[in-house]
């Protein structure tokens, strides 16, 4: 992942520094001096993006000594120290701002994955994320739901097929849609169908198509289509999930329910550098 | 601004696309199809974007049609229409989700500062941003909080001075960091002082510091604050602001508030793409 | 795809313009002067390449008129015009070698790939393409694949998971590796298994792999492969496939057959430009 | 070369590992598991690239140790050992394909080069090669010509002149082409003017032009060009150059002999890693 | 500073070496030679860009060995030994050219600066630059008028506000342009505003304008324009500032003399690498 | 050239622009208001960077009305309409600095080296440039040469050989050093040699080397230099060369007389823009 990650965290630096760089720390703090400190939770949640925010330090000083002390995918307690710094007090404090933007940004949709995750447990359904993610983060906000326990939808327009309302239309019907798509995609692209009544998911089942979406099912309805698949279709319940629904959702036996809510819009996970 | 949005959209289409292109759009929409859809709100919110959206619409299809109803800073009512596009069937399908991905984000901001503006309505003081923002949207973020009714922090490390504990420790007190930085930094640069206490304010008045920021303080202690500054310096109230605790802060003299939760934890605003 | 052509492009311009431009057609022909001429194919083959080559005429020229007769996927005659072009000389002349390199090459992977196809034509076996692309080219030559016939094997390592060797080896077998993968893949990935032999075979298809690849089998055990999968899974046929053997691997009953020769070693095909 | 060949390298790594990096290894290999392996010839040919493939491993592992046994240039036996890699398990899988799409198909150039530089051998005509280079290679594929014991046409648009047919015709003759030229580029700029018969070329020779480019001329006709340039210039012969007619052509006479083929068409050379 | 550098000196690197590095060093230099030297001052001046030039160097060699010998803002005598390096023949010899176009040129600049900022010693008075840098040296321009002992004006369109005569006709006056100003600026942002003559100076001074540009004032005109302001807004002098007139115009008692001169016309400081 | 100015351009408007673009001009100048005004020298030279300038307005402002009225290469009388610009105010005031930095800089070095060219009128040497440009900008400092009447030397490290004392070191001897360089390089490439001394230019003439630099040379020796030469290779003066003495240096009766001050130090011309 480090020559994915690269890049993304030396532009945020860099869109940090503009054209002058850090002006107050280079002002005042001495070229060689050193400093550490510990990165710590402020908050409880699920910790991601330990190897982001080290890059960020590493970067800024490629002799900071950056020991992790809990990995990606713990459970945080307020207080718990995720990793200790020492290095250049320049680096470190010119990469703090950076480092801690991604951590809480990618610990924040992390926690906020597990915590749908955990509301469904002892249910067969998977948390999975959407599209719905911050422009330019794609690769590291997917990774911060499968660290939250949650599953990853498709990265892109390009390695999988969705087919939506829209397409359905512009094909005139389902059957075509599906069969235009059969023939220009390679074998390993699966294809996936959004459909908005029972109607639409037995044609469907009929035509074989793997995996369905069903797009603002009641409660009701998602039980429906789940005796009528039979385990013949993997179903993905999408629209409206909270977490006062989720588990009901899980309940009616759909195999993946799916949130834009956990990249869109989850709050940050409050992290901070605590220097010695 | 169109110089510095274009690379920025492009690169999200650019992450969107992949190797290979919208392939659901491209194996069932003809080329030369037409469509035509509205951007209509879902929730009620303050408008940001539509620039940013239109932008990915005509990378898509340089022809497209793209017709603004409403602009940045209009207050949307559910439902509302914010713009009517019109134009190749398979840029807009393959724009929508990134165009969405932005008006939802920005307007998220919008909405989330402006709550916070009305929240203070009455008092002087003004609620501003922090740069924990979003790692390469930093631009259209912070352009997001004045659309919202805030006004900006500093954009970066170096367009401003911002000294904080761990400068003060380095420089071996208020005073000669304050000095050190007046020392290196150009006349157009202002430099703003973090304090922890009255004692520290006090002595940033003395030093003639032109903005303080008064970092956790209690409300009690806030007011003695503004009193103790009588004006000669712009007092910025930092640390856990809420909407529960907003108004009070604001009553109690201080100039600005600072909130990063505006930027790094506001929810997306519903807005969706209704095709005709 | 324009969006994904233009910058391929433009670089290929930029690579060939070096820091001082055409200087041979700077110093001889006048701003102003204009030309026309054709894009004709000198030998007979499957085209491939024209909005790409378009694109670098009208990055040199953004006036220039260029006329496609022949779209991408036409069998092309020696002499057939592909296309008419008229417009500024000096951005004609700089572009053009760009511009026969990209229809050149992509045109002779088109060529290659059709060739294959129809030597299978009847059989049900489609052919695929590799990941043994040339670096910077993949979105284009799987495009050519598909213009040529062909289907597209995954993109890149991302798009689709291809357990080979070394990866039964690190796992400690099959079911290991492929419980693995299913634990950690989105529902939207498919995954694949190279196998050596057919106790492995079987192995794959008691485990419900969806996709066996056949890694250099003979055409007797390809047989016996077939027979024994009976239409439980999609089986690929690799390694060492030529136009002598291909038709015979087709007859085994394989479902497909992948050759990175189609896209590492397919020769150019000889298009050139005709000023009038 | 070092600083050309890394952003070509990682431009092709990122090009493989899209978004989301090699899943399939990601799942299966733990992180901290080593292996080892090398690099074999599997058919003969000449060498090129080691240094390229190094690069590619040492982008996916900085810790990797790989050590050539072969340097560019060897002429390989099948079998023959180029280098041993040992290093992260997960970084060597990730590059694997990318170091040998380099490998091979630089390999392939210079084995082709190769082949013809043979076929001449005794003569005291050089083969050289063309702008027919695959688009953003330029540099190496050039490299693996000189590797393969042949010489360099001009690498672009802007270091050396090329007067064709077009650009006399603009000009209004040879003579006013080759004085504007003359006029405007600097002192070390070499020209060559392409000739479609003896009568222009007798009047570049008379014009001094230091390089003359026989364009398609019969083996005759070459003859008779060499007879009347007389050693006062330089002449390439070009157009249709294959295995079967190189070594006539060179026995005319001729300095050069060009060839598009050595690099828009070479097929790849077999080389593949085999895990210990 | 150095993550904002090592960009800035791979692109000069690259720019240099085009599409096949150095061909002459190549051809002549065997790879493992080794060679030292010493950068060296030839004319007097004030150094600056040490780091910049060790980054050319340590881009092409990783290797290699640069001592410092002098650090920036050191005033050389000729002949004084800067730095001595010693590493790889062809990565020094690659590097030369471009680690001393920067030298040289940064250096320069430095020396100008600092022989305006001894002209007015003793004065008040600080020499600054201005926005007419060099395209995409201003970070380094505006480091080395620091190294030079100036002081830096704002760094881009961004940073900071300067109201020149064209925004105050736009916007119908002085008052109405700083109050929209005010209005859309964060509290970190200064504003300068240009004016013609004292009865402008006068109107902002009202206003309570912390800057103000004094535009092509004669030297009478400026102490008047320093007594009516008496200490209650910064004065910049701007315009035709030469070495002649520099040292009257601190006299004036202004506070601050800016000149685009000594960044966009400074001579280069001559500086060589001497070879042992 | 468009496609060669045009990211130079983009990258030094954005460059200007940072993070927040031109706050001054957004918070006062409407978005809809149009302005216009003229290019105007304000002090004589030669003019280069039209082209450059009008790039900069478009890029800021698509529909602005360019219009040319003197061409790259006029010569300039004090207050001289060189464009009219009508447009967008925004985009107008946003591009005006950058337009003007390449507009002067350009006109700078054209001035220059136009200067010396006219110094030495009468006779037939060339004024030549080097590789002392500023990093970034060889491309289009190289174009200014020419414009003000001077020739290219080398772009580069890539299109043509310099033999240096280092290389005849490394060599063994200028013989070794000129064989090695024609076994390597193409046959479009030339071969120039530094030589510190008569005995050096006699080798280098025996070698039959093609242009030979004397480096600092007398001028005494000069002359003893073009003698001995007697037309049988091209000689460049190089060194020291200044207004003072390059009308006696080409008297001398030397090619070629290069000067690295005409691009490292040339003051900028000064040009300005007048709005209506």
């Amino acid at each position: 992942m480090q020559l994915l990650i690269e890049p993304i965290v030396r532009a945020a630096l860099l869109e940090d520094m503009g054209r002058a760089g850090d002006i107050t720390t280079d002002a005042i703090v001495a070229e060689g001096a050193m400093t550490s400190g510990a990165l710590r939770a402020r908050k409880a949640g699920r910790l991601c993006g330990v190897e982001v925010a080290a890059t960020a330090f590493r970067l800024a000083d490629p002799a900071v000594k950056f020991e992790t002390r809990l990995a990606d995918g713990a459970d945080l307690e307020p207080n718990a120290t995720i990793a200790t710094i020492r290095g250049s007090a320049r680096g470190i404090l010119t990469a703090e701002r950076t480092a801690l933007n991604f951590l809480c940004h990618l610990s924040g949709i992390a926690t906020a994955t597990n915590r749908f995750v955990r509301l469904i447990e002892g249910s067969k359904a998977k948390i999975i994320d959407t599209r719905k993610t911050t422009p330019g983060l794609r690769t590291l906000e997917k990774y911060a739901v499968r660290v939250g326990g949650g599953m990853n939808h498709r990265f892109g327009l390009d390695d999988a097929v969705l087919i939506k309302d829209n397409h359905i239309a512009f094909a005139g019907g389902i059957k075509p849609a599906i069969e235009a798509v059969r023939r220009s995609v390679g074998h390993l692209v699966k294809a996936e169908v959004e459909v908005d009544d029972l109607a639409q998911l037995r044609e469907c089942l009929d035509l074989k198509v793997e995996v369905i979406l069903l797009d603002n099912f009641s409660l009701e309805r998602m039980r429906e289509a789940v005796k009528m698949t039979a385990g013949r279709a993997i179903l993905e319940a999408s629209g409206r999930v909270t977490e006062e629904n989720v588990h009901a959702i899980a309940e009616t036996g759909v195999d993946l329910i799916s949130s834009g809510w956990i990249t869109h819009s989850a709050p940050a996970l409050d992290i901070g550098l605590d220097f010695d």
